[in-house]
This record gives structure tokens, C-alpha cells and sequence, in this order.
């Protein structure tokens, strides 16, 4: 961290100290706003709807996120790529159904300099399928070439009709997609599966979000998809929020796009596709929505923007020789990789605890004149609050046990509440009270399929918004004779989890 | 490195191998638009002008960029932000001179969905500064707000009107802008120094490009700057490049946007502002120039995309034994932190060699029976592309040295080029013929102060477009009463470098 953050804060401080201890199970809405605000993750006063200036705070921590998720994709065999942020208005329109969808979406660029009208319009992407499928229709030529797995991260921009919500919802926002092409249908599906897990594997195993991996009903999936499949995680306030969704394209895009592959035996086929979104600015909001107490942001060790502070209790006489302690136990610090600060502004040892808190930053080290004296260091790890004293040479083993059990417990605690908001409805007035109570609801339903939209229209009428979110993709359980759609009656077919979106 | 990488090469192998063998120093346009396409480095059939494809292989070696980039300006103290891409017009327009500059070069977004008129059009930020400042106008209340030293890494879009080439000038392109408030002109000018300083650091310190960093003359200065200083690196061609610039915008933009300190006794006063913006993209396209070979690329090891490639020799007999003993060096050196790759493909030898030397791979590897069995390995490296036979267990050690000198070879080499190509005149038909070979010529010159135009256009005239760079801010001569201005005649109040722009 630069010397900045410590100085913005100076000017800011009373403020801060005054204000923030909101409740965010009891008023979740007034929490995500205040801390956004107070711990300088991001400004809303930009001037254009839907469009956010992402501070350092956050900007620290989205680009870790990026790091863990690439590293990731990496692992899986996908190749970084960059594209154009434009697409012309001809690629755009390519696929019909997709285009259906997005057009409502999209900013467009029609003039460029003083006086020049281009020659077609540019679309600002909304998402990259058309920007890139033309290029692997040239890139593409023998079974040799695939798989093709690229990704790549940047922005995207969608003219939301919605109410846009900081991190949330924008009209624009940061993520990576996956792009991927395979000979068969078998290989593509099985790529859908593989994004899955790795939303598992860093959504969950590095961020600790919890979450139900959903494949989403006909009338609810991507626009150009075969199938959709959609992790929910849930609001401090009991609502659905979408996470990274991963689409089984199938050849609707590799139709429009003439992404063909020949045979060893020069016979030519028509390629099978995937994509896969995890938005990042989006999951950064989740993630702080989920982990945050009342006092403010708790990030997990490695997504952490600053992971240890240091502070120094400087009574006047030893000051010195604390502050040499301080700047010792730092630079040790630093050594071992960790993102270390001291807090030398002239505040008081409270104040600091509390902004610091407030800020989210998981350890912190509090040295005064008895720890410099007696090669000590009082630690401190924001998830449970807990304070001990440890010896000096015990620290990085410290540091280690507290970066693993605060992930594990902030983890742990997410998905106990996660849990603690699903439940099972036997009937129409039991799913009733259950949305009342602001949970995730799993009932027995007639089809996924466009035949059970008509249902599901009235769900949302009858519940007040509630949606029907789709399959648990995991699910093990099968509907027996008695299990009826509560809405027409008919056998049921599935389950399906219902419940109220952000 | 994914399993895509050598997959894709398999089907295209024949076709580079052919090719790839040109003079970079007697055909620098051709060498530079083959290599862009037969190491996929970039595609550039997108389909809009001057918007590029980047693939893997220059895609993996930018991130690296961006990443030695962004931990150098995070050492000198300054924090990542992400601002809106888009800027409302009414902010545009606010600094005179800036919108005059940028004005010719806007996208400019004015619809939205199928039938959304925007209350205001929007510009696709050429640059950031107007995006920015009304921000800082608001964060920066007293002196213990500043310094505020922030950057962003992203896109920038420039309606440019001159011809475009991969990496050199497009006119989307990938770029990190650092933006600087001071209390004063002092601090601020001490800023643009460290700002070159970081260039020197990272750019010759880390890439290996070698370069002079000018004041620009008044009259090629930034829209809006007091002064401009650039760095200037030669293509092989003798061509100037520009790389990083720094901004000295003194208050000009802070009287624009109201950007305001308090002191300690309340009273109001403007503050001092530098933006500096080294352009990813570009220098990539300036290092692969700089450090390639008639061969192909050479990467700097710390920055290419593969680091080390293992070919394994496969006789018929012993192809089991030498396959493990590959498997087992990859998962020794990717322990090491490095990226590795071993070629599988069914290739020979020779042609690996060739495909994986003109991909600029720094170091490679190669296995036979022979080294299988003596538990040794023959190292190559890319630079002088001599080889030595090593024991296994000096491998960490031997990759180690490599690594260092081949970055050493390059940049000294790189150097030497450049320095070869610098000269001295004391005439008007000197500076004809060391500018007809190709040179940068040292002249003595009446004014880099707007007095001094008209004798620039001059050169300009009589000099087929040969250029007045500005003054060497290391400039340690002074003109004697003898120099003179060789259009003028006027006596020299300073010493210029003239050459031709790429």
C-alpha cells in the first residue's frame, strides 16, 4: 500500500468513527451502501447512471480476484487473448436470438472526430460472442485446432433498465469470459461441467461464497444458448443474486458464425461451443456483502487489499524504540510476501483499531512499549475479534494459522447462514410463508421446459416477484408419485429452488 | 502455457517453418508484419480499423508487462483505480486546450438499446484526464489529501487519422495512465522526473529498450500540458518510436476542474498535477523490434510468454525413458516458478528447433537418449543461440545465469544499435546525409519555445518529414557562442535531436 491510503484517511477519520455500525442482517440495503461509501471501495458520483469509479480499496483486491481466477483458467489449459471493445453493427447481428436479447442492451458509436460518420455503427460490447466467433471461424480449420479454450478480462457495457446498485448491477462492469470450441456436443457439455468447478474451486474454495449451481430454466437462459447454468449465492437480505453463469452454446453459434472443422478423413463438421462469465467487480460485491459484520468489511487473507496492519501504541517515552520494533516486524513481514502497512498517523491506538476494522483488514498487530520489551507482538484476526500474544519468532507461523483458519471460518460461517435460508415447501401456503421469510424455497415443480413458463409467470404474480430460479445441478432427489406442481397441479417432474432476485 | 499452444502450432507448422527467415535490419516493414503474423502475435483481420486482435503469445507476455509495470509505480507510492471508459461530454469540453487536441480523435457514443437517445453523448476516453479530475476535485479537500498519486490500466480509443500497425499506432490500445496532485509546481516537477526515472527502470531496466527522454518543443507538446517529456527509442529502420511520456499540467487543469487544497490555516489554493501514460501495447510492439533477429522474436526472459521449452529426441528404442526424463525436468523447473513446456508433437527435431527459436522462446532444452542416460541436458539459449551440454543437478543454476545474461545480451546489444545509429552534425548537409542513414542527428538549435517553430517546419520541408524531437534531459553540453541554428542562424540556445517519426 502507498502512503496515500493512510493519508486520505486522516482527513477523513472522525467521520468514519462516528458512523459506522449498522446492523447488515436488519438493514442490509442501508449497510452495502454506507460501507461502500466509508471504506472508499467506490465513488457513485461519476455523473452517468450506472457507471463507477472503483477506488483503490477495491481495485487492490478485484485485481487479486483476477489473479486467483486466471490462474485458474490457466490451469485448465485456456489461453489469454485480448478483443476489441467494438463490434461492427453486421458481426453484431449474425445470430438472430442473441441479438434479440442484447439489442436492448447496447451503447452505440455512430460518429467519430468533429465531423466523421462511420461507415457502420460500432456496437460497445455487451458480451463478446460476436466480437469473437467471426476470428475463430478463420482460426479453425482442422480437428487439430481444437479444443480452442481462450479467455480474456476486461469491461463490458449493458444499457440496464434495471436500478443499478454499486458492484451489483451497472451498466458497466469487470469480468472474464471463456470462450471455448470442441469437436463434439459430448466435449462442449463437459466444459460447462469444468467451469462449474471452477467456480467452485475459487468462488467458493478461495473466496468463500456459497452458493447453488442452478441450470436455469428454457425461458431464462442465455441468449443463443442450448442450456444455462447459474450459481446463486444469497444476500444478507435473503435474496438471489447471480453469480458466474456458464452456457452450453451448442452449434447455434457455430452455425451463425461458420465455425466448421475438417476430419482426418477431409470430411467437414459443424463445432460445438461454450462460454462462461464470472463478472468480477459483481462477485467482489458479493463477496464483501457475504463476509461483513456490523463493523464493516472482513476480507479473506489472499483477496485482502492490505492483509496485516500494523500499529504502534507509542507512549512518549519508548516511542522510538516502538517504532523501530514496528519497522522491524514490517520488513520481516514484507519479506514473507504479505501486503504489510504501519499505522504511524498520530491518531489514537482505538481510533486506528476501529478503522481498521472497519476497512476490512484481516490481522492486525498492535506493539507497544511491554511487547518491543519483551520481543512480543499482540495479534489480532478481524473475523472472531480474538486477541493473543505471541512471541516474536512465532509470528510467520502466526500469520500462517490465522490467514488459514479466518478463511475457513469466514467460509464456514457463510454457508451456515446460506443453509439456514433454504428450505423445503410441501405446499403452495408453505412456500408462501417461507418467500415471507426471506428464504430459498425448494418445491416440487411441473417442467423446466417452456411448458412450465406459464407456471412460473404465476409464481411470480402470486409471490411477489419471486422467480423460479431453475435445478439444482447437484440434486439427488427425484420426485415421487404424490409430488405435484403447486400451481397446475400436474406431476412434478423436478424440483426447483424459488426465491426473490437482487 | 495451455495444451492449446501446441496444438494450434501442428496444423501450421509447415508453412512457418518455410518462411520465417528475414532481414530485420534490411526489410524492417516486412519482418515486423510477418513475425505479428506467423508467431500469432496479433490478427488483424477484425474488420474495423486500427482495432486489433491479440493473441496468447503477445496477450500472456503484456500481462507480465502490466504486472512489472504496476509493482514499479506501486513502489513509488501510487494505488490502481478504474474509472469509467466513457466520459460525458460536458466534461470533456471543460479545458480548452485538451479538447482542442483530443476533439479530432473522440468516438463518440450517442444512442443506447433499439431506441435510447442519451440525455448526453459520450466519449470513449482518447485519455483520462477529464474523466478523473472532476473526481479529485471532490476527494482532495485539505493538503492532507496530497499527494494523490493514481493509476489505471486499460483501454484507450483514438480516432486516428494517420495509417495504422500492430502495437505501433491503432486506434484502440492497452495503456497504463498515472495521474498526480501536488500542493506544489515543485512536487510536481519532481514527479515527472521520478516518472522517468520509472521508465528507465522498467523499460530499459526490465524489457531492455533502449531509449533518450526529451522535452518535447512547445509546439508537440500533451493538449493541455505545461510541458511534455518523451521517450524516444529507434526501429531498426532508424525510425523514432515514442514510448512513455510524462505531463508536467502545472494547474491548468486544476483552475479547470476546481481541484483545491486547504493549508493548515484554511486558506484555499490550487494544486499541481502530472499525468504519465506508457502505453502497454506499443512498447510491446518496440521490444519484439528492438530484440528480434532474422530469425524471429527474442522474448526478455522475465517477460515471455513461454520461458523455457524442453524438445524431447525420440528414438524408437529408448522414447519411454527420454519421455520421463522430460516429465521429470518440466515438473522440476515449474516447480522453480518458471513457465515450461515440453513439445510433444510429432515433429522432428530441426523443425522444433526452428518453430520454437522464431516463437522467441529464451531457453530450450534438449533431450536424447544420450542425456537420459548421463542425467544431463543440452541447453540453448535463444540470444546467440550457443548450446552446452549441463548436469541435471546445475540445472536450476545454469537456468538461472542464462536467464540474466541473455537479459544483459539483449539490452546491451540493443544498446549498441542504438547508440550506432546517433550522430553529430555541424552542418545543414551534414544533417541531410546522417538523416538520409537513417539517423538521429544531434544539431544546435535557436528555440524549443514556440519562437523556434517556423525553423522546425523547415526541417520539416527541406528534410522529408524529419522531425524536431526536443532537448536530451540529460543533456550535459551547452552551445558555445559558435552554434548556431542551421535555418536561423541565430545562436543556439540549445542542442535538439532530429529524425523521422515511425
Amino acid at each position: 500500500m502507498g502512503k496515500k491510503t493512510a493519508k486520505t484517511r486522516q482527513s477523513k477519520e472522525t467521520q468514519v468513527l462516528e458512523t459506522f455500525n449498522i446492523s447488515k442482517h436488519e438493514n442490509f440495503s442501508e449497510w452495502f451502501t454506507k460501507i461502500v461509501q466509508i471504506a472508499e471501495l467506490a465513488d457513485m458520483r461519476y455523473g452517468v447512471k450506472g457507471f463507477l469509479v472503483y477506488q483503490p480499496w477495491s481495485t487492490r483486491s478485484m485485481k487479486k480476484m483476477f489473479e486467483l481466477y486466471e490462474a485458474e483458467l490457466d490451469k485448465f489449459g485456456h489461453d489469454p487473448v485480448i478483443f476489441p471493445s467494438v463490434i461492427p453493427e453486421s458481426n453484431f447481428q449474425v445470430e438472430a436470438e442473441h441479438v434479440e436479447g442484447f439489442a436492448p442492451e447496447v451503447f452505440w458509436i455512430s460518429t467519430a472526430g468533429s465531423t466523421g460518420k462511420l461507415e457502420e455503427r460500432l456496437a460497445l460490447r455487451p458480451t463478446s460472442e460476436t466480437a469473437m466467433y467471426p476470428l475463430y471461424s478463420l482460426w479453425i480449420r482442422s480437428w487439430r485446432d481444437l479444443p480452442l479454450k481462450l479467455y480474456q478480462s476486461g469491461k463490458v457495457w449493458r444499457y440496464e433498465g434495471k436500478s443499478t446498485r454499486p458492484f451489483l448491477r451497472g451498466r458497466e462492469f469487470i469480468w472474464i469470459e471463456s470462450h471455448n470450441v470442441f469437436t463434439t456436443m459430448e466435449e462442449a457439455k463437459a466444459q460447462t461441467r469444468e467451469d462449474m468447478q471452477i467456480s467452485i474451486n475459487v468462488m467458493n474454495g478461495r473466496f468463500g461464497i456459497p452458493f447453488i449451481q442452478f441450470q436455469r430454466p428454457e425461458w431464462d437462459k442465455f441468449a443463443g444458448a442450448v442450456h444455462t447454468y447459474a450459481a446463486d449465492t444469497l444476500m444478507p437480505d435473503g435474496r438471489f443474486l447471480q453469480l458466474p453463469s456458464t452456457h452450453l452454446l451448442g452449434d447455434n453459434f457455430s452455425k451463425a458464425f461458420k465455425i466448421e472443422y475438417m476430419d482426418d478423413e477431409g470430411n467437414s463438421h459443424q463445432a460445438f461451443q461454450t462460454c462462461y462469465g464470472p463478472a468480477i467487480s459483481r462477485i467482489f460485491g458479493a463477496m464483501i456483502a457475504v463476509h461483513g459484520d456490523d463493523s464493516g468489511l472482513i476480507f479473506p487473507f489472499e483477496v485482502a487489499p492490505l492483509q496485516i496492519i500494523i500499529i504502534p501504541i507509542l507512549a512518549k517515552k519508548e516511542s522510538t524504540k516502538v517504532l523501530k520494533y514496528a519497522e522491524e516486524l514490517k520488513a520481516k513481514i514484507s519479506k514473507m510476501g504479505y501486503r504489510v502497512m504501519i499505522d504511524k498517523t498520530d491518531r489514537r491506538p482505538g481510533e486506528k483499531y476501529y478503522f481498521w476494522e472497519m476497512k476490512g483488514v484481516p490481522i492486525r498487530l498492535e506493539l507497544g512499549k511491554k511487547e518491543a520489551q519483551n520481543n512480543q507482538v499482540t495479534i489480532f484476526r478481524r473475523d472472531t475479534k480474538e486477541k493473543s500474544v505471541i512471541e516474536k519468532n512465532s509470528l510467520n507461523e502466526s500469520i500462517k494459522t490465522i490467514s488459514k483458519v479466518l478463511n475457513t471460518n469466514l467460509k464456514n460461517r457463510a454457508q451456515e447462514f446460506f443453509n439456514s435460508r433454504l428450505s423445503r415447501a410441501n405446499s403452495m401456503d408453505e412456500l408462501v410463508n417461507d418467500i415471507q421469510a426471506r428464504k430459498m424455497v425448494k418445491i416440487p415443480w411441473c417442467s423446466i421446459d417452456l411448458d412450465g413458463e406459464e407456471c412460473a409467470e404465476q409464481i411470480k404474480d402470486q409471490l411477489a416477484g419471486a422467480e423460479v430460479r431453475g435445478t439444482d445441478v447437484q440434486e439427488s432427489e427425484t420426485p415421487s408419485k404424490d409430488d405435484k406442481c403447486f400451481i397446475c397441479q400436474k406431476p412434478a417432474k423436478c424440483f426447483v429452488y424459488v426465491g426473490k432476485q437482487y
